[in-house]
């Protein structure tokens, strides 16, 4: 059963998904709807096609400029600076934030080879130069990389005169921004702590 | 963003996956190689055209007979009679049964509306009465359903002078064979009762 167990060593290769509940969605794949099956293959296989970056934030859109960046009731001075492009749907869920974002794509990691000009940290550099920025929010995950990557930003952006400011703690350290609740995220972008 | 909402979606209705879990998937598909991800949509698109149910024992393979029924070491006076097929896969790996397999496509059910005349009963008769059969082991699961399978099978194979056994207690009972361990199953293969 070749083609079997192909399917279920790529679906094993997505996050969070191990042998055995790779195998149990690949047999569900084979109990189920035929039409199902090829609307999700349709889907992952146009995903890179459809989905592009905002020239501007860095978010995955299907239109450039997102829809975020194009609306003209968001509040322009005030950016939120987050490591990935579904952080920014976290934090829209809290309802709390009127001000528009950036994605940096990734964190500061030595380790993984990640220096801070694999990020779009220029671009942020060129947003608060040419735009009325006032205030930016640094939202990267409470981890070493995201503190190295906060403080890095502050470093560059406090000779500007931009306000800069950080999620409080209540998110678990060693977390996820991704998997925080609603309310510990309200608290924490309500209670950010200034540099 | 619609294509990816979409997307989301029908990932969270695969077992097992959550909204959250979803989310992260189609992210990571966002991040992936193109290639990856055209190599997972092709097969989750043709798999039900690939795999077919074998014509003996009912379970999925890509040739009929399957590799098990076509195979002539294999033992042909025992039957191991299971729910779904991706138990005989697990039994397999216990290394421990050298016979074949009867799939029966679930279990009595009157709930879920499921009744003996859905499932592969009568061609597990059928296999009693033409093939020369000296046990049937029957590996249902240990759940409400899987035991009444089990008696209604032996009710009707006790009559041919078959010997009917069940797998041995060691599997959790309200459990699922597809997640028991190797070691629990090979006791329960070794310790199996007679009716």
């Amino acid at each position: 059963m070749d083609i079997l167990e192909s399917l279920i060593n790529n679906i094993s290769r997505l996050p969070g998904i191990g042998k055995k509940s790779a195998k149990r969605i690949a047999f569900f794949l084979l109990n189920s709807d035929e039409a199902f099956n090829k609307s999700l293959a349709e889907e992952i296989s146009s995903i890179k096609e459809k989905i592009k970056k905002c020239d501007i934030c860095g978010a995955y859109t299907e239109n450039t400029p997102c829809s975020i960046c194009s609306n003209p009731i968001r509040d322009n001075g005030i950016i939120c600076v987050v490591e990935q492009s579904q952080d920014t749907a976290t934090i829209e869920s809290t309802g709390e934030f009127k001000g528009k974002y950036h994605v940096l794509n990734g964190a500061i990691s030595p380790l993984d080879g990640i220096s801070p000009s694999d990020l779009r940290i220029n671009e942020l550099l060129a947003r608060c130069h040419n735009e009325n920025i006032e205030e930016v929010i640094v939202a990267t995950n409470p981890t070493v990389e995201g503190d190295t990557t906060a403080l890095y930003i502050v470093n560059l952006l406090k000779d500007l005169g931009i306000k800069v400011s950080r999620l409080a703690s209540g998110i678990p350290i060693g977390g996820d921004i991704e998997y925080a609740d609603k309310i510990t995220l309200m608290r924490s972008l309500n209670g950010r702590i200034e540099y």
